[in-house]
């Protein structure tokens, strides 16, 4: 095996695969790097058994200058050859495995040799047979990720909750993610009909790890849906993610379908008054802040009180304010997840009751994109 | 007491002041900020006991728009109270205590209550009477520091090294530091001869902290010594520092005087060398690195082995190789220290043997800057 490449293009994509590679692993081999090179390209994989990346770099792209001039594979100690390959002094590399699995990696005047493992060892690839494809733009798969998955539950109690829950029929895809305490869900129209019907629930981990491989303004992300493996394609990187089993719990009931109250006003002006009150309730023992609204239209303010370290009052500028009074009182760290999920928008949020769940929403679209979030109580 | 200002000029001041302030501290006192507000200022203070440091701001200067209405003075949580100037809604900040040792906080639409105790409770400041004064430009008091503060040892053990030696004389400054294994000293000519000799031991966490606060192009540093304080004047704000007590040892005979093998380089191609050497050493049980000199005047590499790892072996580009063939191993990451104290200088290292002390200067500046490495033993 050996084959020459240009080093940055190279590095590039061995961060891709890298993403992937996890040195706490109990499958030692995973702790590696796969290559393997044929006359007309390399192929990288990396894998924690729950992530699989896998790259193509082809001696027809130009980016990569690369020249092949033997087949072969082997697995290299993932970091450590990423390490090397970052600080080596040349534009150019050089990767040769000439005898058993030692791998000669040379540029410029420096020359390391390091120690690999046969990549017949390394674990095979899921297949995914199916057809069906799913396309959307790279820009609104990472907002629909964005939006959701910071709803998704961080405690493997119940499992099912750290994933979001996909489900694509006709027309229409929709994402949810709840950990009990608070729920976001998106709707997106596709642009043509799928044919089959597809209820997944995809962990939150592999969604925040594919959000960072789409780049800003990047191109279509294309889906494939099999038995218990989803594979996102991009570009010449393969993202594969296995799927979590079991039925996630019904979620359309928990969003309340009128509201006694109302308040619109700019998410990222709420937001930064929101952090400001958080800085007094993340030094309380009781993470909480109140919101108090109307019966007058005029009165909007936050605030937040513990004995020990002091308090905090603040007016909120609303554009409206409809309804009954209200005091209700939340953890503002979900309030802050939320509310960055809308970004500079308008939104609206609605609550029943000082005890029963609230929802925001953008006011330009009610329908598609909604954040709820389960009030604390205080007495 | 009741003051207004500016808050992003007053962010900036607290800043500094924090750098002095430890969470961990065993004088509970200690984690608070003290600000004493006279009709022509404000002065903050912040102390671990080890490091003092002190700023004031003046109604005169235009940059902090300071109104006073009430003189006074308070305690308050440093971290907590410094978040929240950062992150109030206005341009301006009131800050006033009315009655007790509470707080208020308002800007904008944002009010906070927090609470502080009596700047009574808060330890005095050393007093330094002496008006013996050693001016440096503040950027060549940085170089210094990095280029000496990088030798002094971690290590509890022998607290006297964690310190750099300062000995003033006439018009001459030395600094030197030394953990036993290496030994860094700069020698700097001072403007003008000061009246009395100082010799003192300033610890390097100190040192550390002290030059972050030196902006680059900064004006002048001026150094106060006391019994057992230092004091270091940079414009408006006061930085004190104990000294470490005891003897530094005697550092001038660790200094060879003579040598077998020189060979000339660039320091920072050398650094990239070493630093993709390190990627292997660190890997290997033992952190060594060899250097290959001669006797034939064209061979300069270094190598690394690690029967488990690998190996690496890279040339090394020399301007001059002179004297005995010479193989000598030593730790890459004093190497890699001691090269980023030359920046971008031509380099002499000069050697005795394989197992004595060698020493790296600047081609250019041979007597006044001088870094030495132990090499360590292979066989």
């Amino acid at each position: 095996m050996k084959f020459t490449i240009n080093r940055s293009a190279f590095t590039a994509k061995l961060n891709d695969v890298l993403r992937a590679i996890s040195s706490k692993t109990t499958i030692p081999i995973l702790t590696g790097l796969k290559m393997v090179v044929s006359p007309q390209d390399v192929t990288l994989t990396g894998s924690d058994a729950d992530i699989t990346i896998q790259t193509v770099m082809t001696t027809e792209d130009d980016a990569f200058g690369l020249t092949v001039d033997q087949a072969g594979s082997i697995v290299l100690p993932a970091r450590f050859f990423s390490e090397i390959v970052k600080k080596l002094p040349d534009q150019q590399v050089t990767i040769e495995v000439s005898d058993g699995f030692q791998a000669q990696i040379t540029s410029g005047s420096a020359s390391f040799t390091i120690n690999g493992q046969d990549a017949e060892n390394y674990p095979r690839l899921p297949e995914i047979e199916t057809t069906d494809t799913v396309k959307l733009a790279g820009d609104l798969f990472k907002e629909i990720i964005g939006q959701t998955v910071i709803a998704v539950s961080n405690q493997e109690s119940r499992p099912i909750l750290t994933g979001v829950h996909f489900v694509l029929e006709g027309t229409q895809l929709m994402a949810v993610a709840t950990d009990s305490h608070r729920l976001a869900q998106r709707k997106v129209q596709l642009p043509e009909a799928i044919a089959q019907r597809y209820d997944v629930i995809i962990p939150g981990k592999s969604l925040t790890e594919l959000s960072r491989m789409i780049s800003d303004g990047s191109e279509t992300v294309e889906l494939r849906i099999a038995e218990n493996q989803v594979l996102f394609i991009l570009g010449e990187t393969w993202f594969y993610s296995r799927l979590l089993e079991g039925n996630y719990p019904e979620t359309s009931r928990l969003i309340p379908e009128s509201s006694e109250t109302t308040v619109e006003l700019n998410a990222s002006s709420f937001l930064a008054s929101i952090e400001r009150a958080s800085l007094l309730s993340h030094e309380s023992r009781n993470n909480v802040v109140k919101l108090t609204l109307g019966p007058d239209a005029n009165l909007a303010k936050i605030s937040g009180n513990s004995p020990d370290v002091g308090n905090v009052e603040e007016d909120i500028q609303a554009s409206s304010l409809e309804g009954a009074g209200l005091e209700i009182s939340f953890n503002p760290d979900y309030m802050k997840d939320a509310l960055r999920s809308f970004g500079q928008s308008e939104i609206k949020i609605a609550f029943t009751s000082a005890l029963r769940p609230f929802t925001l929403v953008p006011t330009e679209d009610e329908d598609n994109f909604i954040q709820l979030i389960t009030p604390v109580r205080t007495y």
